[in-house]
């Protein structure tokens, strides 16, 4: 067996050396988009560092460049303000949860053991003794308060640098779309450097400190580390459904007056909703994403820590080999840093070289980062070892195990592919669905859902190979460290992620501030990219949530010490059943918390138009607070039902029915989610980027279905409304929904092998 | 042990008995309906037999009723041909692939043992000696093509009967809504016992010729009238998928032009696209829907009497008890018609009594058929008897199997009361999206998708009990059996469905001979209240498929060898999601070819509207038969695609990946498609009753919102359009995909069990 190359010491130095290069990384490009300023001296052009001489689309025109800036730093402040405001009343109600929920961990798994202080046979080496129940209680609940905090802390400075970089991409936007574009994907570089590494510098720090505790019992050392996971993922839920909820009522309830009724354009800033609307895309888009991704990543690392902990690593003592997931996670920021360079060091001149610009960090980030899985598999691994596989020890070789995160990044790549292809209106399934706007929005409708629909098939067996390779090499442990892989380029997805929002708040800026049309038609171009990559972002966080899921699944069923999970048994069948059922009770709740607060936005902003005299002239300015706090209510109010749904779910499953059943909860709810999520989220984009498409009129085709304001483009437009709260509320929840339940059923597994299954032991 | 009380001969006597009672009774309600004489003479109310006195409303109104008469005939005949001649051109494809499909099931299945005509050892009593494979593939495949051919002639001769009652439905709603309800009904109830009579009569036909055969070897006899199901099921996939895209691409492309561009009512006779439309109401609902519902009756019964043969019953030669599936349906014949008499005997005076009276159908036979099942159970079962359970024998006593049978006949009344309170315009759900339609299409779009999602709550639930309940009981035999009991009251329940387009027409032909607007009201509120019966039907449909493809899945399981079905292998679980896939990918296939086939409507109506001198001043006549050659054109060649993927993928994947693999599949396309499947017909027909609700304006609320042509009227078409194919064609059409790929492994089980696996062996 023998161990890797790479020495202990060495790999306790390389983990958080790469998270503070990456740090450093976020904080360099943080310096660079702040060269921007948003005030009014002429600076602008002059602190930029390639000297750009060209003028300003303002002063070409003669406009007074003055004024505009004033008028862009006042709106910044009022979304960052809104966007702040909001997050700390969230951050409030969901903190007392979290507190209850801490409470609830600690007595479920103290109680274990009966609270008792002695140490306890290990659950998976019989003739050693690990520590206590109560001790798993408390680190357990330790962590998994880190973690939330953690994911919090990601959530909230994403919305702080997307707002501090959405009025400086407008203003660049006047030099060029490169510039701009520039500008947008930097400020999304340093979101995403800045969670991947502080992500893997918590973990690190975290690991290294219960390790005082806990020794050489890794067993329970990674078992308590779990609960990180959770917090991360509990955070996660109710930042996607909090925020999703607050973004689409404001965006739903703005363009159904706005645009429909008033016939006045996105982000006018005569509409009251529309400051609601652009502080939405950040804490919806940004922070709930941000804290999503960090979920994902977080789970995925402990189910491998986990799985490594009962394996030859854990037996053997192998530190490094055992600390393989952060390695990878350590090398995917240095290879996402190279990448980020051919971004941000190349200047794009067209608007459609957007796109492939994007799509080609996509396929960078992969190349580099095979090559480092290769090395780090090569450095940190004995060249064969044992992995745990339900109570059986399974031989594997170093090169399988790469093969394994291999499939799982090349797999990222093929959805990412996907989703480009059925959201982005460059190629044919979009623009079918803006050909049908032509017989009205129901045609519009039909064929998008059709859309959502089939573009499902191909990430589905992307998925279904990659778990069969990697559980074929190396058994759950495989199939953590391919959602390891397809995360490892987490910096750039979140990258590319971020930038859409960004870009997305940039146009609304430049409407609001009145700047010329030549400048609103740039940010657009930006925004329709942004849409395709949301899209590919979602694609990357279902895809590796469907993995993470099914890892932390293994990971459960082994702590519970089920033998099978056999579907021909009415336990496990009933669990299958209404698992799959779980998604569509989850999602009707959050499309109905959006369309009724939405109906109340459309109230409000009615009221507004039809009672302040000169609103629609643009002398008297609208009540935008009335509007933000419609958005808050609706969201605090309506986020509590579903998040109780998928937090108490396997908490009662597992406690009333038991472990059999919950496991078919998983499974069901893995596989149904995925499938709904994925078309949800993809449906959603193309209806967006369809009414895109003929807005902006590209080709000869768009131009039959224009222009904006015919019916055409109306039909598009109810299909964009319709797709928001699918796209940006129900799909990208539906993630944390099957992955948080999976973590939360391995984390309460010591409760539930032991106490679990009352009402068949009554029975 | 013993047996029960009824004799063998008594059984062989009283189960086509009952199926001849049955088909006397529908031939008695088919005279009853001919009464009503669609030509002019005045004897259309000398004739009926309760001297109905009132005035018709022509009379009143002074209108020539004679020429009214006359173009109800008119209009009822071009219908009929349409209907006829469409299905004989779709017969005539689908024969084709019948054929070639029989081939297949011939050549797999013979050469399971290499075409040796030698006797083998039994496949579950290896000590004994059962027919060989070659008479297995003999027999299988003329129960394949007797299933095809019953199921073919049950959905031809429901066509033909509904087209019969359509235009006598509407000449009777001259007389008073009671009598046209009457009408309506009564042909639904031809319908419904002629296909349940049918479907008993030819299955204990055949297993009684079969017998002449297969002597005693009630294992191979079982096996080989398996094949009965899945030709049942095959030509049902293609009537429902067929039929579904004829029906709804005509009403969609003639809602499109007629309603939302030309302002013309629906079903006006200047619409090109209306005799398509209406001849889709009888190929799609009537003949597709007859086909479906036959299939489920036909597999459930097989997949009893497959796990009866190697249960005691078969073991023991006890004939009686291994014919109680056979019993329970005959006893549902009698039990649904005591029920219809409670339908026919007694008038109703108002509209809204329309909706009470036939829930109060469905509770009447349900409550009969209870006391039935204990008849039957009393009389058939010995008190005590063994049931096969994955190999090995499991205790059941007759009031166990009596609670089985029992409670999925109340799951299939809990799921209509669902159904009913989902898509009823008489409650709060339905309410609340007519008054979403306020804000526009979008937000009506939302809380539609929104209801449907949760509409498959309770359902989910229903069913998990029952398959707990009964697989708890009797194992795969009481899945089994609970499925004959959700179906045990088909005839009622294909009544109730029936009578929905049977009134969807009588409405169309009222419009289209230009009858008064009180007729017409009549008729729109019979409509109404069918597209909720249609809804219930379809529940029954899809709650009764859920188990009966799970009892199909158990006897493959159990005819494969297969030992368990471990969620946790990788074989199994890429089954899983691969599975729940599939149903999207035909979604996405039905969809689009609705979409596509509509759009193409749209361009010839919106032709015929431009080239057409004098059609909307109702001086020409549109050419009917363009329309309904492009929807014929259409569904013939879309219906290939998804019919394809449905048969070949159990084929491809048992032949290449193996019975594992298949099994994932089949589990997971059961737990994913039941979920659509409900959503997708209860979201359709809850935007159907919200535009009627908005049209009717029967209360305060309603008038708000109307009248036709408002806003909110115009946004309730747009979603009454979307949820045309998704009512009509990819809802109703999953359910056939889940049951067809589960009889469809276990009519190749033994090929699978030899030479499955290709793929694996290989590498």
């Amino acid at each position: 067996m023998g161990e890797g190359i790479l020495t202990d010491l060495l790999t306790e130095i390389l983990i958080p050396a790469a998270a503070v290069v990456g740090i450093v990384f976020a904080l360099v490009q943080w310096l660079l988009v702040s060269r921007v300023k948003v005030s009014p001296e002429p600076s602008s052009s002059g602190g930029s560092k390639n000297d750009y001489t060209d003028y300003l689309i303002e002063e070409e025109e003669g406009l007074n460049d003055h004024n505009v800036v004033l008028k862009c730093a006042d709106i910044q402040t009022a979304i960052s303000e809104g966007a702040t405001s909001f997050l700390f009343t969230e951050y409030q109600y969901v903190g007392i949860f979290m507190l209850a929920f801490a409470v609830l961990i600690f007595l479920f798994l103290g109680s274990v053991e009966g609270f008792s202080t002695k140490s306890q046979p290990c659950t998976f080496s019989k003739d050693k003794y690990c520590k206590s129940a109560l001790a798993n209680a408390i680190f357990s609940t330790v962590s998994f308060l880190l973690g939330a905090i953690t994911s919090l802390v990601s959530g909230f400075l994403g919305m702080k640098i997307a707002t501090y970089a959405n009025a400086r991409t407008t203003l660049e936007a006047r030099k060029g779309v490169g510039r701009a574009f520039i500008v947008a994907f930097r400020s999304g570089a340093v979101i995403g450097f800045l969670l991947a590494a502080n992500g893997l510098l918590v973990l690190y720090i975290a690991i290294n400190l219960f390790k005082l505790y806990y020794g050489d019992d890794w067993e329970g050392l990674f078992e308590a580390i779990t609960g990180y996971g959770l917090g991360g993922s509990s955070m996660a839920l109710f930042g996607r459904v909090g925020g999703g909820i607050y973004t689409k009522a404001a965006d739903v309830g703005a363009d159904l007056v706005g645009k429909v009724e008033r016939n006045i354009p996105e982000d006018d800033p005569r509409n009251p909703a529309v400051i609601a609307d652009n502080v939405g895309d950040n804490v919806g888009d940004i922070a709930g994403m941000g804290s999503d991704l960090f979920g994902s990543y977080a789970e995925s690392s402990c189910a491998a820590l986990v799985v490594a902990s009962i394996s030859s690593f854990g037996i053997n003592h192998d530190f490094t080999a055992m600390c393989y997931p952060l390695l990878i996670s350590s090398m995917g920021i240095i290879a996402c840093l190279i990448t980020t360079l051919f971004a941000t060091e190349f200047e794009i001149k067209e608007v459609k070289q957007i796109e492939p610009k994007l799509k080609w960090q996509l396929i960078y980030s992969t190349i580099f980062m095979t090559i480092g899985i290769a090395i780090v598999s090569w450095l940190a691994l004995p060249y064969e070892f044992t992995i745990f596989n339900f109570g059986t020890q399974k031989q594997v070789a170093s090169w399988q195990l790469f093969l394994c995160v291999a499939i799982g990044l090349w797999a990222g790549l093929v959805i990412g592919f996907v989703t480009e292809y059925y959201t982005s209106n460059a190629y044919s399934p979009v623009q079918d669905v803006a050909d049908s706007c032509r017989t009205g929005a129901a045609t519009n409708v039909i064929f998008g859902l059709a859309l959502g629909y089939k573009s499902v098939i191909i990430p589905i067996f992307a998925i279904a190979v990659s778990i069969f390779v990697s559980f074929s090499f190396a058994a759950m442990y495989g199939i953590a460290v391919a959602a390891l892989g397809m995360l490892s380029t987490i910096a750039t997805g979140l990258a590319i992620d971020a930038y859409g929002p960004i870009s997305d708040n940039a146009g609304g800026i430049a409407e609001m501030a009145g700047m010329s049309h030549r400048i609103r038609e740039r940010t657009d171009a930006l925004d329709s990219a942004g849409n395709t990559t949301a899209a590919i972002g979602k694609g990357f966080a279902i895809g590796s949530a469907a993995l993470v899921s099914l890892a932390l699944f293994g990971a459960f069923v082994s702590r519970a010490a089920i033998a099978t999970v056999d579907v021909l048994t009415p336990k496990v069948f009933i669990g299958l059943i209404v698992g799959a059922m779980l998604p569509y009770w989850f999602s009707a709740m959050t499309m109905k918390s959006v369309g009724s607060a939405a109906l109340k936005m459309v109230e409000e902003v009615r009221r507004q138009f039809n009672t302040i005299p000169g609103l629609m002239e643009g002398t008297a300015k609208p009540d935008y607070a009335a509007c933000v706090k419609i958005s808050t209510d609706a969201s605090i109010r309506e986020m509590i039902p579903p998040g109780a749904l998928v937090m108490l779910t396997p908490l009662i499953v597992g406690t009333l029915f038991g472990v059999e059943t919950l496991s078919g909860i998983l499974a069901g709810s893995l596989v149904s989610g995925v499938q709904i999520a994925i078309s949800a989220s993809n449906t959603g984009g193309a209806w967006d980027n369809a009414k895109k498409y003929i807005e902006a009129g590209a080709s000869e085709h768009a131009r039959t279905l224009g222009p904006k304001g015919s019916e055409p483009h109306k039909a598009a437009v109810i299909g964009d409304t319709i797709g928001d709260p699918l796209k940006d509320t129900s799909g990208p929840s539906l993630n944390i929904l099957i992955k948080l339940m999976a973590v939360e059923s391995l984390v309460f597994a010591p409760f539930f092998a032991t106490h679990g299954g009352l009402l068949f032991k009554i029975f």
